[in-house]
């Protein structure tokens, strides 16, 4: 997983998952990279990025609100949402975006 | 700093600032701190979310493009990245993204 995502050129979407967790870490180290793992599959997905130090943010990027959708229905990825609601966060937010423009720089 | 962002009903704005670190640390956290509290008497500010662990994710919302813009021109703010970029990062992205729809949980 590159730490930045490389992302075509705009528009395309975004997907900004905010958790406050939980102090039980059971299960959650391995459940996350399993879903970054299982997401990289998944028809539309662009990339991903991830941070997280008490507060979690994971972005990931689509091509189209359809993908996004798909994904949100998928199996593994619903069994994962509702470990995380019953274990590991103390609240989550999602919020759909569409990006408009992006730069950047990096070192040569 | 509340971990998650109190954002009002969409759409509103949010930029999205994903950055990979450089092992340089002298003076980082300071500058982090002091751009997240200075960001929230910006106009137009809504919110910020933090979490960092060699990849950082800074996401900030807006009410409009307008205050987006006007922040990216502040001076104090124009500093702080100018010494990431010679500094503190490796690589850094800016996406600037409409939020099209936003949902979530929080224990009682």
């Amino acid at each position: 997983m590159r730490k930045i995502a490389n992302t075509p050129e705009p528009p395309y979407y975004a997907v900004i998952f905010t958790a406050d967790r939980t102090d039980v870490s059971a299960g959650y180290e391995e459940m996350a990279r399993a879903m970054v793992e299982l997401v990289q599959e998944h028809p539309g997905f662009l990339g991903v990025e991830r941070a997280e130090a008490g507060t979690g943010i994971l972005v990931s990027y689509w091509d189209s609100l359809e993908s996004i959708r798909s994904w949100q229905m998928n199996d593994r990825h619903q069994v994962a949402r509702q470990r995380g609601v019953s274990e590991w966060y103390n609240a989550c937010r999602t919020r759909i975006c569409k990006v408009e423009r992006e730069y950047g720089f990096h070192r040569d």
